[in-house]
């Protein structure tokens, strides 16, 4: 175990391709097992991704987590969002006590939820199960100037180094990601607007918002966002520090830590997958890490994915972040890697394989 | 417990539609559940349809079982398959010995797994975890004739609907189809084909073959059986005893015990699909209790699931059968319920709602 935390800067350096002796090893194999080739579809392509992730043409899920990094917005001054702020920190006292859907699905899937206080606007009471990290009491108003100095954005990306090293260090072999943070749709809107080169009308989604005049209007604050700070979108941490998050930075460094680990993250929708843009913009190799776990229903989703050449295992019409996506998709993740690894070979097996071809 | 089995006819006779004074309530609760409303997607849905096949409004799961019925084809005869006859026996021994894809999701999922030797053209070894029915030693070759006789198809459904009424009542509220059988996508085409109206080429995928002209070929077969057999679509146990198979019988009756137990059956791929339209046929109120799992690579599928309204929850591009796919859904549809019955509302977690309309 390190006692000094990893800087971002030896986390980027760290980074490697993923493995591609070890995806050609696993190709193999597939072809070896009880089934007919490819007929576990997608399943394979996970495996032999696994495989390159984790260096060995047998990768093993130990343990699983999610990582749900909360923070307020600014912004939510504009007025973009159904819920008022103080549910950030109420939401965070709802996973601790177990009564949201992340908390939930972790109970029933066997995930460990580890439940981080990026940048709350509120005291919250002290939790064995609560990683305070206080990075802010929210972000600026981004319509307005900077979400953060540069400074606190370090901050953020590290802490979610270390927090994903962490984890890993502790047993986990797949770290999934998850958010909280009202008002973090608008932030994310703009991150991927400004990565993508999409306009905000193409990056801004509902969020919990409802009617097509709120829609609208929350798309005048994310173009006033990008026009008022003029992020430079091929520096990450410029980007994050103006129109970021403090929860989101945070997933940027989870995305970061676990790649430097060579262990899978299985990134979750929306906010998730603009912390993923921030770390793809900051070390381009972190991409073969990420596996996407589900195409959200909130608008902007899928030109992210897209930007990252990322297909999404699974399209259930979710939109509600915390890691849900990430948390459903990690079991079918974790059976991918087992396939792989468990099933027996024809040879083993004494099954018979298909007959020669007569040509 | 039933001493004396229980009928397909009593079985049909207590199949009830839906509870919808229990869906109604639990699509009432959805909306006071700490998330913003629809934000779960599919995941809401399926429960609210689970409440209404439980008939109560915060289902609870305890235990999953996936039925696995194996069982050969005449048909082989014709030369439609990729793998020889005696794969059938070898893969039902590779299910006992956990080496197949299906026993290693059952042990990383936490899925009881019930192999069936509904009609295996080969003597097994006993086993304590192999449930041997032996209807017959293989089907007939529906190219030719029948598969099997009236009294042969009513012995299969019969059976499956007591060994799900077994695994319910020993504990299981979700049931999984899954299948086995060389040979068996040729019966499932045409069954697909006879029940839903369309042509052979439209419901006859690859299978285990490889080639166009194998394709080809397969679907002559396919239509050579229908052409011989003209199975009364209308009349469920004429259309499994002239172009189905003993597991697909079996898994036929599976649907219905489940749907007469009041709990969810979590349907596979394309043969799964094909046994879930024979009792669609016999009793279409047991729609109702079916949830599609996934939708199969293999060519005819998406037409068994349009004809029945059912929507996948998966789309992996997988085609293995076993109930791969239904095992892998289990965890979405128990993780619906588990959201449905044991989230907190905005009351007890002290979270604020959503503003009132102003309007």
């Amino acid at each position: 175990m390190n006692n000094s935390p990893i800087t971002i800067t030896e986390a980027i350096e760290r980074i490697r391709p993923a493995d591609v002796d070890a995806m050609r090893r696993a190709e193999m194999r597939q072809l070896s097992l009880t089934k007919p080739p490819g007929s576990l579809g997608r399943l394979e392509e996970v495996s032999i991704r696994l495989a390159g992730i984790f260096g060995v043409d047998q990768p093993r899920i130990r343990d699983k987590a999610v990582i749900v990094a909360a923070g307020d917005h600014g912004v939510v001054a504009q007025g973009v969002t159904g819920y008022p702020q103080e549910v950030t920190a109420q939401m965070v006292m709802n996973f601790l006590g177990g009564g949201a859907a992340i908390s939930v699905m972790c109970r029933r899937l066997g995930v460990r939820q580890v439940i981080v206080d990026a940048g709350v606007a509120a005291d919250l009471p002290s939790h064995p199960e609560l990683r305070s990290l206080k990075i802010g009491r929210g972000t600026w108003d981004i319509s307005q100037g900077p979400a953060m100095s540069l400074g606190q954005a370090e901050l953020c990306v590290e802490a979610g180094v270390n927090l994903a090293v962490e984890a890993i260090e502790s047993g986990a072999d797949l770290i999934a990601t998850g958010d909280m943070g009202i008002g973090n749709t608008t932030a994310s809107s703009a991150i991927t607007a400004a990565v993508t080169g999409r306009s905000s009308e193409e990056t801004t989604g509902e969020g919990t918002g409802r009617t097509p005049e709120e829609l609208q209007y929350k798309v005048a604050v994310v173009r006033r966002a990008l026009e008022v700070n003029s992020p430079d979108a091929s520096v990450g941490l410029d980007l994050l520090s103006k129109v970021g998050g403090f929860e989101i930075g945070v997933l940027t460094g989870v995305v970061l830590g676990t790649a430097m680990m060579r262990r899978a993250v299985v990134v979750d929708g929306f906010i998730s997958g603009a912390a993923a843009l921030v770390a793809d913009v900051l070390c381009p190799t972190a991409r073969d890490y990420m596996i996407a776990s589900h195409v959200s229903a909130e608008r902007g989703h899928r030109a992210a994915l897209s930007h990252m050449d990322l297909t999404p295992l699974l399209d259930l019409g979710m939109r509600l972040g915390e890691g849900t996506g990430a948390v459903l998709a990690l079991s079918i993740v974790e059976v991918a890697a087992a396939c792989l690894s468990e099933m027996a070979t024809f040879g083993e097996a004494g099954v018979s394989d298909r007959e020669q071809d007569s040509t």
